[in-house]
C-alpha cells in the first residue's frame, strides 16, 4: 500500500511538473468532471471502474465508528438510487472480508468537530479498485462527497472514471449562516440545507437564532423568551439536538449565534427588564430593520440573567465557539436613559462603542467561564480582547486584514451576502486572502475561511433553497479549492450539474420554481409565465426592502420570490450576444429564435395575467420583453442588411431600454443590457 | 342575526324544491367551482365578494378557542400567499371590532377528536360580507377548508362567489393510513400530508406503525423495540406529539396501529422471547410478504408485556381507538411448536382462528382496562366480541355489510387501497354504503365510513405524495358527499384543480416527477423523457412485487416510481379516440398532434437512454409508443380516405399492440387500448 502510494506520489508529482504548474493541469482535468469544489490535486488515469450490482464497499479497521458505517450507507443508497442497481449486498463492515471488496475505505482515527481538524483525504480509482483513506473520518466524508460527483455513464452502463485525487481544504472554516431570527425555518429545512453543505464540503453551519422579530430555540431557565418571543415558531431542545446530531453525521459544526446587545427586541417581550428602556414593553417587530431596544450593559441584572441563559445555551450547544452578534447597535436607548448616561460618566466610559467594549468584555467572561470561544460581527474587534475569539467580517477585506494583521482570526462574510442576489461570479470572486495581501505568512492563518449568510428578511422556507442553492457551492469551493482556481466560465460550466445533485439531497431550488409559477398562474400549463420568469431577477442589494415596505409576515410567492439570483436563460443569451458582437456568427439563429420567442410571448402572457391578478406587476415587464425582442430582431436585421438605423430609430430604442432596465414588482428584466448592446453595435 | 339565517334556510329550501332535487342541482352549481368535496347543499347568489388589502377577519365570542385562532391565521396567511395582497392587518381577536370585520366567524364550542363530532357549518357569502358558522370550532376548519377553494380571479382582481353553503360529512370516520413500518416517513412526510387531509375535509389519520419491517416508535418501557427494531428510524415521544398536535390542529385524530400477532419480526429482534418459536433469533425482515414469526398466544408472559406495552403507548396516544392489526398470521409457528398445540388441546382450542381470537379477547381485556376501544382488520371480527369495536375491511363490501348486520361497527379500506395504482374513478366509485345494500337504517349508521390505505413496500419519502395525491381526495369526497354525487367526468374535471391547491400545502406530489425525471435523464433537459413517462403508469394491483424481487432498501427512483397512477396525458388521450369513435370529428387533430409528437420521440430519447443506463429498461416501452404511434396515425389515415387496411395490416397490428400491452420495467403504456379502438374501427 504504502509503496503504491508513493509511487503514485511520485508519478503525481512528474505529471504536475510536465504539465508546467499544477493550476492549469487542475483546470484541464476537471473540464470534464465536474466536480465543485475542485480538488487540490487530480491525475487521470487510463481505463475506468465498471459499476455492477455485485459492487461492495468495506471499511478497513475499526478506528471510523458510527458516523463513517452510516455516511457508507447513504453513499450507498444513493449511488444505488442513481443508478436504479439492486446491489446484492449491504456494504463490509470492519472484520468483514476487506480486501474483496471493490471500494476500501480506511481511515486513522475519528475526526473531532473542532475548528482545524484534518479534513483531508487521498481517492484513488483503478478499473480494479476503489481506494479511500484519510486520517479522519471526517476526511473519508470530503472523499465520500468527492465520489458522489464522479459517478459518470455510457451505453455500457455506469462507471467511476480512473483518478487519482489528494484533497485538502484552503481554509479550515467553511459556513453558511442561516438567519431563522426573521423568518423561522423548520428542521427539515436546517437538515435538507446540511446535506447540500456536506455535498460540497462546507462545515460550519452558523445559526442566527435571535433577531428583533423572533427568539427561535426553548430556553428552559427563562421560558418567556422562546414562549413570548417567537409565535410559536422556535425548535425544542431535542430539535437543537437532531440538528447537531444530524450535522455531526456529515462532519459539520453548528454554531449558535445570540445577537446581543442589539437586534434583541423579541428577549424583551418576555423580559423588558433586560432593555435599556425601563419601564418600557414590548411586543416583537414585525418590521425589517435597525431598532432601538437595546439591552442594559450597566446592570448587574443583566449579567446574571446572561449567565443563567449561556450556563444552558453552551451546555446545549457542544461547539466551542459561540457568536454573539454585537452589531448594528445604535445607542439611541443608551443615550435616552439618564442612568446609562450617569454610570457611564462614573465609570470613564466615554462613548457607545467603549460602553459596547465593556458589555463584550462582561460577555466573553461569562463564555470563558463555560470553556467557550467568542465570535462576533466586526463591531466587537477591539484591542484588550484576547486573540484566541473570532472576527466575523460583514464590512469587508480591509477590516478583516486589519485584524489578521493584529493577530486576530477572522472570518470572510461581505461578499457572501447570499440574499443581496448578486451573480454567482461575483461570490465566486470574492477571496478572504486575495492575492498580494498584506500578510506574514503566520498573518495569513488567521484568516480562517468565510461564511455565505442568508439572511431572512425576505425568505420563506419554500423560497429559501433558491437562494442559498446552487450559489453557495461557489463559495464552498472558493473555500476549499486552491486560491488559483478561479475560471468564472468553467464554474458557470459546472454548476447546473452540481445544481442536480444538490436537487437529489431533498433541496427545493429547482423544483420550487415550477410549483411557484404554477400557483402564479393559477395552472398547470405554466411555459409563456416561464418564458418571462427565465430572464427575471429580484432586485440587488438592499433595493428590495427600501421599494416597498414589508413585515415578517408579507407574502413572499411573488414573481419576485419565484425569480432567481444567476437567471441561467439571460446569462446564456447575454453570453449569445457577446460572442456573436465579437465575430462569432454562428451563435446567431439561436439568438434570433430567443428573441422570437419573447416578441410572441406577451400576448400569451397577457392572457395568464388577466385572470391571476398577482402577476399584474409584471405586465410592464412582460410587455418591455415583447417590445426589446422586436428592438432586438430589427436590430439584428439592420446589421445583416449592413444598413445603418436611423438617429431617431436608435435614439428612441436607447430611451426605451433605459427605462426597461427600472425594476417593476421588485424584479429586473436581465436581457437589457444584451439588447442594448445590440443597437450600440448597429450603429 | 338568526332571523336572517331562518330567512336564507327557507330561501335556500324554496330554490332545492324549486330545482327539483338537491343532488342534481349540487352538481351542475358545482361544475365550475371545483369544490372537493361537493357540499351537502349550494346555492349561488348574485354578485360577488371582492378581495382587497383592507380585507379583515373576526372571530365572534370567546368559544372558539387556540385552534380556531390558528386556523384563521393560517387562512389569512394562505390567502395573502395565494393572491400577494400585503393585508393591512391581522384577524380580530374576540373582544375586537368583529361587526365591522368582512369576514366574522362564530361556533358554539370547542370540538373534541371524537368519532361523531359535528362537522357541519355554514358559509354564506354576499357581496358585502362573508359569514361562517358551526356548532363547533372542527366544523369552521371545515368551512375555512371550502372557503379556500372558493377564492376566484378575474381582470379586476380577487373575488370569493356570492354562494350559501350548508355542509355536514356522510361519514363520520374519513381516514388515510399511512404504512411507516415498511419505510419509515420522517415527520414532515406526515404533517404535510395531514395537511392536504385537512384541506379535503378527512379526519383520521391511521399510522401503521409496527410491521415486520420495522417498529417506528420510541418505547421507553421496552427499548429494544425501537433501538433494535427500526435501523435507527422511529418517531421519537416527542415527534408523536408533535404529529398528535399537528393533527389536533387540523381537527383530524390519530389512531396508532401495533399490528399483532403476526407481522410482528421487529418486535422479536430485541424480544424474541415474544414470539411463538422458542429459542430462535431474529433480524428486521427485508423482503416483502407475509411472514411466520407470530406472538406465542398462550404464554402469560405475552400479555405482561403487553400490558405494560398498552399502558406506555395509550398514554401516548390520546385517541379512543387503538388498532390492533390481527391480519394475515399464517399459524405456521403456532403449528410447528408443540407447547401451544398442548395448550390448544388443553382448553379446547379448536384452530388456529380460535386461538386468535382467545388472544384477541385478552388484548380487549388490556385496552379496555386504559379505556380504549379496539380496531381490527376482517380476521378480528368474531361474534363474542363487545359491539364498540370497530372492523376495518380489507377483504370488501360484503365482509362489510356482514358486520354492520350483526351490529358491528366497520369502516371499509377494500378499494381504497391506493398503493394499487388503480384509477381515480375506480376510488371515487367505491361506496362503504352502496345503494341497495340490504342493511336497516339503524344498521347504516354502523357503517362508519373508510379509510385510503397506503401501504409502504414500493414508497419512499419522496414518491409517497404522489401516491396519495391527489387522488385520495376522491375518497375524501366519496366519505363526505352525498351518495349521489358520484359523476366521474366531472370529478376528473376538478381533480387538476384540487392538485394544485394541494401542492400548495407543500405536497410533492408533482413537483418531485421533475426532479425525478431530471435523475433519471441526469440533465436539465427532460422533454422527450417526460413525453414517455406521461403516458406511463406503474403495473396495477400486486403485479410490481411478483415482477421483481424488492427489498427494504431497494431504489425507489426509477421510471416505475416516476411514473403516476391515473397518468393524466394518457387519460385525455384515451378519451379524445372515444370522442372521435362516437362521431366528434372536432378531436382529430389533436389526436393526430399527439400521434406525431409520440411517433417523433423515440429518436430523441433513445440519446438520454444512452447516457443514462438507468432508463434502458424502458427502451423497448418508448419504441412500442413511437410504433404504435405510426399505427394510430395509418388506422386514422385508412379512415379519412374511407379505405379498408388489408387484413395483414389488421392482424399484424394487433399483434403488436397485444405485445405492447406488456408491462416493462414494471410500467404500463396507457395509450395501447387508444390506438386498439383506432385500429379496430379502421376494419
Amino acid at each position: 500500500m504504502n509503496r503504491t502510494s508513493l509511487f503514485y506520489s511520485v508519478l503525481l508529482l512528474l505529471v504536475i511538473i510536465l504539465t508546467m504548474g499544477s493550476v492549469t493541469f487542475a483546470r484541464e482535468e476537471t473540464e470534464e468532471l465536474n466536480l465543485m469544489p475542485v480538488p487540490k490535486q487530480i491525475t487521470r488515469g487510463d481505463g475506468l471502474f465498471r459499476l455492477s450490482d455485485s459492487f461492495t464497499i468495506a471499511i478497513q479497521g475499526k478506528k471510523g465508528g458510527a458516523r463513517l458505517g452510516k455516511a457508507v450507507t447513504r453513499t450507498l443508497r444513493r449511488l444505488s438510487d442513481r443508478t436504479g442497481i439492486f446491489f446484492s449486498q449491504d456494504f463490509i463492515r470492519p472484520g468483514g472480508n476487506v480486501q474483496d471488496a471493490d471500494f476500501i475505505i480506511s481511515c486513522n482515527r475519528q475526526g473531532k468537530l473542532i475548528l482545524h481538524e484534518d479534513e483531508s483525504y487521498q481517492l484513488r480509482i483503478t478499473p480494479e479498485k476503489i481506494e479511500l483513506s484519510a486520517e479522519t473520518d471526517i476526511g473519508i466524508l470530503r472523499g465520500l462527497a468527492t465520489f458522489n460527483q464522479l459517478l459518470n455513464a455510457d451505453e455500457k452502463g455506469y462507471y467511476f472514471p480512473s483518478v487519482e485525487i489528494k484533497d485538502a481544504p484552503r481554509f479550515p472554516w467553511r459556513g453558511l449562516l442561516i438567519d431563522v431570527g426573521r423568518h423561522f425555518m423548520p428542521v427539515e429545512v436546517i437538515k435538507r440545507n446540511l446535506s447540500g453543505m456536506a455535498a460540497v464540503k462546507m462545515n460550519v453551519l452558523h445559526l442566527h437564532l435571535t433577531e428583533d422579530q423572533g427568539f427561535r430555540v426553548e430556553c428552559k431557565t427563562f421560558p418567556k423568551l422562546h414562549e413570548l418571543g417567537s409565535d410559536g415558531f422556535y425548535y425544542t431542545q431535542e430539535q437543537i439536538k437532531d440538528i447537531i446530531s444530524y450535522a455531526a453525521d456529515r462532519g459539520i459544526r453548528v454554531m449558535p449565534e445570540f445577537d446581543m446587545p442589539g437586534h434583541a427586541t423579541s428577549w424583551f417581550v418576555g423580559y423588558p427588564e433586560l432593555s435599556s428602556a425601563p419601564g418600557r414593553k414590548y411586543t416583537i417587530a414585525r418590521k425589517w430593520g435597525i431598532k432601538d431596544p437595546t439591552m442594559d450593559p450597566t446592570r448587574e441584572e443583566t449579567y446574571v440573567f446572561l449567565d443563567k441563559f449561556f450556563a444552558e445555551m453552551t451546555a446545549l450547544f457542544p461547539d466551542r465557539y459561540i457568536h454573539i452578534g454585537g452589531d448594528e447597535n445604535n445607542g439611541r436607548q443608551w443615550n435616552a436613559n439618564p442612568d446609562i448616561q450617569a454610570y457611564m460618566k462614573a465609570h470613564n466610559i466615554p462613548d457607545n462603542h467603549a460602553l459596547q467594549r465593556y458589555f463584550n468584555q462582561r460577555i466573553l467572561k461569562i463564555l470563558q467561564k463555560y470553556n467557550k470561544k467568542m465570535v462576533g460581527w466586526d463591531e466587537i474587534f477591539q484591542p484588550e480582547l484576547p486573540k484566541d475569539i473570532v472576527i466575523q467580517s460583514w464590512r469587508g477585506q480591509t477590516a478583516l486584514i486589519k485584524a489578521a494583521q493584529k493577530g486576530y482570526q477572522t472570518i470572510l462574510s461581505n461578499g457572501y451576502y447570499i440574499d443581496l442576489i448578486q451573480p454567482a461570479s461575483y461570490l465566486y470572486l470574492n477571496d478572504p486572502l486575495p492575492k498580494g495581501a498584506l500578510l506574514t505568512e503566520k498573518q495569513k492563518k488567521y484568516i480562517l475561511g468565510g461564511e455565505a449568510t442568508m439572511w431572512g428578511e425576505f425568505v420563506s422556507p419554500e423560497t429559501i433553497d433558491s437562494r442559498i442553492w446552487p450559489r453557495t457551492a461557489v463559495i464552498a469551493e472558493r473555500l476549499w479549492s486552491p486560491g488559483s482556481i478561479r475560471d468564472v466560465d468553467d464554474m458557470y460550466r459546472r454548476l447546473p450539474v452540481v445544481s442536480l445533485r444538490l436537487e437529489e439531497l431533498g433541496l427545493l431550488h429547482e423544483k420550487n420554481y415550477g410549483m411557484m409559477l404554477r400557483r402564479l398562474a393559477n395552472s398547470h400549463d405554466i411555459t409563456a409565465l416561464k418564458t418571462l420568469v427565465d430572464v427575471l431577477e429580484p432586485v440587488k442589494g438592499y433595493k428590495r426592502g427600501s421599494l416597498r415596505e414589508y413585515t415578517s409576515y408579507s407574502p413572499l410567492t411573488r414573481v419576485v420570490d419565484a425569480a432567481r439570483p444567476d437567471a441561467v436563460v439571460a446569462r446564456h443569451f447575454r453570453e449569445l450576444v457577446n460572442s456573436y458582437l465579437s465575430g462569432n456568427k454562428g451563435t446567431k439563429d439561436e439568438i434570433v429564435s430567443w428573441l422570437n420567442l419573447w416578441k410572441n410571448n406577451h400576448g400569451k402572457l397577457l392572457i395568464v395575467i388577466n385572470r391571476s391578478p398577482i402577476l399584474k406587476e409584471v405586465e410592464p415587464l412582460s410587455r418591455d420583453l415583447s417590445d426589446l425582442a422586436g428592438v432586438g430582431l430589427q436590430a439584428l436585421k439592420f446589421r445583416n442588411e449592413h444598413k445603418k438605423p436611423s438617429e431617431e430609430w436608435i435614439q428612441e430604442n436607447l430611451i426605451k431600454i433605459e427605462k426597461a432596465k427600472e425594476p417593476r414588482g421588485e424584479t429586473e428584466l436581465m436581457i437589457v443590457s444584451a439588447v442594448e448592446k445590440l443597437v450600440e453595435s448597429s450603429k
